[in-house]
């Protein structure tokens, strides 16, 4: 069993610690295609299999010239140069190009042997169809981009671990990569508990509410990479929310329960959590407002989280403590965090030292300024969800804010 | 034909505003579920059918009770209620409340009739069984929410034109609506034009390279919410560049022809996308950099743009000029534009004022501050694309800036 020292608020970052240590650090892979690659995450490091470009390539429109026959060329006294035609695109360049004479060549194109320069077409004069001027002299490589200047066979591309953005697909088609190694989306279970709670296509009775979280959480975990399934709503019965949650347990990697509201189905909820495997809770409570009541544990190698009915609440701790897990879980480690906005805030907010507070907020932009407003009242009404579109944080070793403090605002 | 003032270089801004004229208003919609809905756009608003909650609900742990029973109670003179057994969860709380009396009451439970308000338990205190000492005086409403207080039967949820985000989708779960109008995905058609460009998976021959732009522009314009055909790669010719143009219209709700680099071909497209339909080009080069040989037409309706070569260049415009118009065709509205990361310089940058300047950069947090490096070099590297985290934006109006300078980022 847990002992006694464990059952104290702790940061998010220490019960990430605590549960971290009990994770394995392997986790599989699968091949897959580029189509399918965006937000997947890298297993192993990729290198580029060849030089890119694997030829030298002009980067301007213009004449592939030898350097030496352009030196000293001025407006004044221009370099005069036989044009022997224009190197084709798309093919080989494979007329070596003769002392005294000029290539016509297009931005991409291939230097043809023995060229050492492109001159741009704006620095070169006609003088008929079989000759022209040079007007400024080029440095042996101007406007080359030589084979491999952009990557060498051997360069690392992208390390394990990296989440695929657009641009690294058009990176690996270049370099014929077309299928890669990707983590395997962890599959997160999202189980409710609480006799008042009905899932969201149910009539409920009077006493009754439809479950806001499943659909929500389910959500979120998407967007952190995994895939998601939804184990329903188990009543304030201990055998029937242990069997629900052993279920997940054995069907997914990662078990997301939210509890209901009250005290006693939170009691029970922790009780069935601790009871899932070893070692069991590793953090009851964390210094987070909205968010205190979580509950994070490890059973047999499997992340297993409580979270707080209130919706609100619950979004917070999802995207403290249980998409960096998802992260962890596909190899990714922690993300930067996401892109924050600089926002001034239109009234002035209280706060606790000794935890991080964080506040819904509707965002308007006045002139070139964002403002944020906290949408304030209970915490648990869900139009607070609709009515907000970020979430002020408050830090750790912060008291209160005054009005028109610029604050960090994170998308919500 | 289209006159020769539009062949001028105009802000990203006025070639969009030329577009959006000729784009009907109207884009169709389908009935889909909750589970597919994250990420799609709402084509009406949606109203709360129901109240919410639609009983009043106790917001804490503790009893129901008389607020006027608990009428100067204090620690030193206490209320004395007798204990009327406990409103079941998830139950309708039938038995009125009596005076004189209180009932054990959980969070989100339903008050019982005659009861009007919520003394929490930490202030009362047991006396036997059947009676409980009430310590603090109760409010009427106190720790109650009201039926329809939440939201009520009628109120507006969502408007039309927003894009549903996790907790969007739980508020509706909440109130009953698992099924919603959500505007279509328009079709984005995907061409590359030039001869020395082959697809991903072929093998390039000497003077040839891979294509990178249809596969990063592909996943682009799935993260902007479209879906994506793909119309491979037409060489220099322009009856076959017209024919998969015209295949791509016809198919597609919006074309992208990413040109190859040479002055020769972006020609060829650009005469190929005045060909297509009326009133055909209305912008022909855009006032930033990298992205200025950039096309922006309207072919009959249908947006078509032609995109730079250059893979940087493309994914800058792609986002300035291709994104709003798919969220303009999902009637989004504009975007309130990505939440930027603030950093400071690593070294100084040099800008023009009369465009908009997009530098890449890479990312790195020291200390509690970011700072942004220029990645720089030639922007035809596709190395830059695998080095890059960010985009710094150097605003129309700006010359350069120095070295620490605080600068906005743009995720990239």
């Amino acid at each position: 069993m847990t002992t006694d020292i464990f059952f104290q608020i702790v940061t998010p970052d220490e019960a990430l610690a605590r549960l971290f240590e009990h994770l394995s650090a392997v986790w599989p892979s699968e091949r897959i295609g580029l189509d399918v690659a965006l937000g997947r995450v890298t297993t192993t490091p990729l290198t580029a299999p060849e030089d890119s470009p694997a030829f030298a390539r002009s980067a301007m429109d213009g004449y592939a010239v030898r350097a030496a026959d352009t030196y000293g060329a001025s407006e004044g006294l221009p370099a005069f140069l036989t044009v022997d035609g224009e190197v084709p695109m798309g093919a080989a360049a494979e007329r070596p190009l003769q002392p005294g004479t000029a290539q016509l060549i297009h931005t991409g194109g291939m230097l043809p042997p023995a060229a050492d320069a492109v001159v741009m077409v704006e620095y070169t004069q006609p003088v008929d169809e079989t000759s022209v001027e040079v007007l400024r002299p080029a440095a042996p490589g101007q406007h080359v981009i030589q084979a491999g200047e952009d990557l060498a066979a051997g360069d690392a591309l992208l390390p394990a671990g990296h989440q695929l953005r657009a641009q690294d697909l058009g990176v690996l088609a270049a370099l014929g990569i077309t299928e890669i190694e990707a983590a395997i989306r962890p599959v997160v279970g999202v189980l409710s508990s609480g006799d008042e709670i009905v899932p969201a296509d149910a009539q409920p009775a009077p006493g009754q509410v439809r479950d806001v979280n499943a659909v929500t959480l389910a959500a979120l975990a998407c967007q952190a990479g995994a895939e998601v399934r939804e184990f329903g709503v188990a009543p304030d019965d201990r055998t029937e929310l242990e069997r629900l949650a052993r279920a997940a347990q054995d069907a997914c990697d990662l078990v997301v329960i939210s509890a209901g509201s009250s005290v006693s189905t939170r009691d029970m909820t922790a009780d069935v959590i601790g009871s899932l495997g070893q070692p069991g809770i590793l953090a009851h409570g964390i210094a987070v407002k909205p968010g205190k009541p979580t509950i994070v544990a490890a059973a047999d190698g499997k992340p297993v989280f409580g979270l707080p009915g209130n919706p609100v609440s619950a979004m917070v701790v999802f995207g403290l403590v249980v998409v960096p897990t998802i992260r962890r879980l596909l190899g990714a480690g922690p993300a930067d965090g996401p892109p924050r906005r600089r926002a001034r805030l239109s009234r002035s907010l209280a706060s606790q030292t000794g935890r991080i507070d964080f506040v819904p907020a509707a965002l308007q932009q006045r002139d070139d300024e964002w403002w944020a407003t906290p949408v304030l009242g209970p915490s648990n009404l869900i139009a607070t969800l609709v009515r907000s579109s970020g979430l002020i944080r408050i830090p750790l070793d912060a008291g209160g804010l005054p009005k028109g403090a610029w604050v960090d605002v994170e998308p919500f």
